[in-house]
């Protein structure tokens, strides 16, 4: 499919990829499966919002965070293999920086989900966990892993 | 294996599919396995326990909450595949919400893994982490990942 | 490869498996994978460090116990099939204790990522994730999984 087409029609540009903040990749091709490593929602290089969901950011916010997140990880399997090489997105696990009163994760990880659900329609049907977590690498408010399976 | 009867026979009924609070689903096939999403303990679509182990929820109690999401968990494969096509457990994945104080995370999860234990005997043998996040979705004291492998 | 001659080398020495907390065990073998359960930097049975990185734990004393974690990983999957098959390191997840205005897990995390570079050179690349959670089990700073790939 031409996921790169689709990707554009709906306005979304594929970033570079983010450059990893260590020792090791953004994505490893894995037999037909490409594994891509936590994403930041980095824009060129930065964090847009940085802090808590429930106390410095909200829910709407983490929702557009927990979308570049996403996209930053196709960036990565794009690198990989070629985004056009994807039969099916396998699973997103989503961290959340959560305030310990916040309670409504699986609204931001919808931030991804439905993203991916836009660009790969039926091929974006996937298993999903979202957590809240104590804290995320640079005080990012989300921390997004992508799993996709490539066609033969 | 029928692992329905073996359920049945230790008294556990299988619930209804709780439906994904997002769009998502409850569990994919990949191949020869099959990954749930994350599952929350939930009791015909209502939390029976809300708040953090630690704090409000007792280490006792949260160990009755992951057997429940565990359940859970078997009814989104047994949905997906059918339970008795299961083969192995492979895998368990228990997030924990904690008082930042709280070290018993894996006290808690045995409470999901000595009832795939129970069920599966041999084949319920898995690896497992338990980690303690800082919220969950809905307030869940508790939220659990499962992966299997299915007969051929 | 002869990865048990590179540890020594190195001057690593492989510990015994650490006994799983619970009714689970250290590593499965799935198909030409090994999984590895969550792995706490027990030494001989105990943690050298508790408590959360950011508060009573330094960013370096961290990085030291994410390599005794990944070094412990490395003894459940020679003890599950032999360090010497492995072809490929293809995933550590890194959860880190820590206090919430701590965000530096990468840096952390970096203490496994690096070892498995220095032990497997090429064949170390890996997809990562580090997460800053609110408590891990025994009050443990880190804990490691890692999966890895081995010869056919």
């Amino acid at each position: 499919m031409d996921f790169h087409a689709r990707l554009q029609e709906l306005g979304y540009e594929l970033p570079g990829v983010a450059k990893p903040l260590a020792s090791y990749v953004p994505a490893v091709r894995v037999g037909n499966q490409v594994w891509t490593s936590g994403q930041l929602p980095l824009v060129e290089g930065t964090l847009p919002l940085t802090g808590k969901v429930g106390a410095e950011i909200t829910t709407e916010q983490a929702q557009e965070q927990a979308r570049i997140a996403a996209l930053n990880a196709l960036a990565a399997i794009d690198a990989e293999v070629g985004l056009d090489d994807i039969s099916r997105v396998l699973k997103i696990v989503g961290f959340v920086a959560s305030d310990p009163g916040y309670a409504d994760q699986p609204a931001v990880i919808n931030g991804a989900s439905d993203f991916i659900g836009e660009v790969f329609g039926d091929a974006g049907t996937h298993a999903r966990s979202a957590v809240g977590v104590a804290a995320l690498p640079k005080n990012a408010p989300v921390e997004i892993e992508l799993i996709v399976e490539i066609a033969a």
